[in-house]
């Protein structure tokens, strides 16, 4: 046996996904690779996997020329029957294997949206270190997420760079040290906007991040502000902050990637040029820090100047919405991001204007304001007709 | 027996001693204040000693006033000898006894120059936390006071708005997980000024610094920039780190006190508006913080922009003078203070340019450059013969 730390990564082929197989190329001597799961992108999948030979590969999305290929189904875990891993799964149960298989010690969770829940509460119960890019699993299900640590022993530890960066100046101190965090957002491509600019911005404007590099999905979610909301609920359940102690402000350069102010009035903050393969990295590594030659050193010369701007929250409605769902609570955080996703699905295929995305979700959390939210079910349920609403009312 | 903790505050009447009493007044349910001493001002001293009621109180310079009024020396501690102090000393003694007495937990250090190392020795013998704003304590002797904090198991943790910086950044990590430290400077008063206009500079408009209120030795020496090489040898003795791991960036705001690169390329800084009272409570603290409201909620969007360039060494060549001297090691660093502290001293007489500071230090470490260094008393021979030489070559 090795003594290396096994790695699973569910979304292996996305930004974040192939982002941590780069770091983890550069630190074989102390992670291997255990596991890979993609949603659909079999071939790039196929050479990651031929890449860093994990035990288990899985991927969601049905494909009729990889089951023909590497055969159906298989339950011999153990048995060779593919030259990509020893154990193959195609379908939706692959992401909850991966993050529980006994040689799997850490489980990146870079799945995009509400699927990546089920695999973050399973691997949280099977007592593994989850590195969390999902940040929809704490603003679904914060409080269920809380008992599965509680059960199972796991622990959490962000991949968001702003979530990083807190833990990183919080380091390992007393919660009641801290007097408030305070989130940077790089503003998104519509930071200087006008409203009426906004309104008809289209999805390639959208996708024109300034600062960041990431999936479609989030990369609207920066211009609508709304990932931001999705962070500041995510900040609550993970440093255990009222949310009246987190703030955001906007800083064009992301080269602040957040702050954390202590009750004696000392601010820490944590610094970068935009990449996430620190987070990823100490994610690994956290508590402690390894050695990564390939990080740029850090020039506040050339970054400079650091600018701070507040949030124009008039014009960025989906930021509030947000934060008023996250200080709801119940079902609503889950109808938000779930309404949220919708909205950006159907805006991504020209459905839909930028400037209805935040009126979608404000209708969705309007109708849907009483779900229960107790258990898995129920929260997938407040998920489900959330995405049904925006569908039926905005959806064309 | 109260299990508040004693303070004793060398140097109280100055600009890091009044800062003191003012935090240490916010805090007298944790700290108690049982000694003060200051060089000649005596009025304030005794002001300070009815607010306060400390058990000891010590005055260095000869006073014939209050020797008249509260008796000369007296030895009978616990015997209360005037309304002021269970005790009083006049006499350079005093910072010693400050320093070692029983009912002392922390010494604050804010003694200007050299004279605060004898105390500093003393009260790491003794086992004390040293509160260190006596930078010269560590630029003249660190190998000394790494000596006497291995027999008396006493600490230093740094009141240097810089330091404190680096010490909370690191928070307790591994010395080895540190890439480097970038500390950072104002640029003081001169910091876009010509090489022509520097050369000619007065003493008023040395003393007019931009960002932060000090006294006078320390104000010229950040106009020189002196200041930042007395603190890149303190931060190689407190951090224990090579010079080649720490590097000078000029941030005429302020409001970055320093940064920490870690090995994983992540980097942290420490924030805040230009006050001594943080650093001050933190020294105090350390490693936890406690609620200090008066302190300032930080807002960036205030604050902005933040700048960084960086330093002019060939305009500024103090700065380097003192690196080399710090890297030359063995008497080499004291020649550099005291060749410093005695041409500052020259210029604010008036009797010497501010162009001639620099020049006066090169020559002096020109000339000193094979001293003893040995011993505390060798040590203090090096002083001695930097000052004489600068006042015998410069001072006229």
């Amino acid at each position: 046996m090795s003594d290396r730390q096994g790695v699973a990564i569910l979304g292996s082929t996305g930004s974040i996904g192939t982002t941590a197989l780069k770091v983890l190329a550069r630190h074989r001597d102390r992670f291997r690779v255990a596991a890979l799961t993609a949603f659909s992108n079999a071939d790039l999948l196929k050479e990651q996997a031929a890449a860093f030979k994990p035990t288990f590969v899985g991927l969601v999305e049905q494909n009729g020329q990889w089951t023909a290929e590497i055969g159906h189904r298989t339950s011999d875990i153990g048995h060779r029957t593919s030259d990509i891993g020893d154990r193959t799964v195609i379908g939706r149960d692959c992401l909850i294997e991966a993050a529980t298989r006994p040689d799997v010690d850490i489980v990146l969770n870079a799945v995009v949206g509400a699927a990546g829940l089920d695999a973050t509460l399973a691997a949280l119960e099977a007592g593994k270190r989850v590195a969390l890019a999902n940040k929809e699993t704490l603003v679904m299900a914060g409080h269920l997420v809380r008992g599965a640590i509680e059960r199972g022993g796991g622990e959490i530890v962000p991949v968001d760079s702003e979530h990083s960066a807190i833990l990183q100046c919080i380091a390992g101190r007393s919660n009641d040290e801290v007097r408030r965090v305070v989130l940077t957002a790089s503003g998104g491509p519509f930071r200087d906007w006008t409203r009426e600019r906004l309104e008809r911005a289209t999805v390639e404007e959208a996708l024109r991040h300034p600062t960041w590099r990431m999936g479609k999905k989030i990369t609207v979610d920066s211009a609508t502000l709304a990932n931001k909301a999705l962070e500041v609920i995510e900040a609550h359940y993970l440093f255990d902050l009222d949310f009246t102690r987190i703030d955001i402000v906007v800083h064009p350069q992301s080269v602040v990637h957040s702050f954390v102010e202590f009750v004696d009035g000392s601010v820490l903050a944590q610094m970068g040029v935009p990449s996430m393969e620190l987070p990823v990295l100490y994610a690994l590594t956290h508590p402690r820090r390894i050695s990564d030659t390939a990080s740029v050193t850090f020039d506040p010369v050339a970054l400079s100047p650091l600018t701070f701007e507040r949030v124009r929250h008039d014009d960025f409605p989906a930021l509030l919405l947000g934060i008023e769902a996250g200080r709801a609570g119940g079902a609503a955080p889950a109808v938000f991001n779930a309404a949220n996703e919708q909205a950006v699905e159907i805006f991504l295929r020209g459905k839909m204007t930028f400037g209805e995305i935040p009126r979608a979700i404000a209708a969705a959390l309007d109708t849907l304001d009483d779900l229960p939210a107790h258990s898995r079910d129920a929260l997938q349920a407040a998920d489900a007709a959330a995405r049904a609403f925006v569908r039926e009312k905005f959806g064309c």
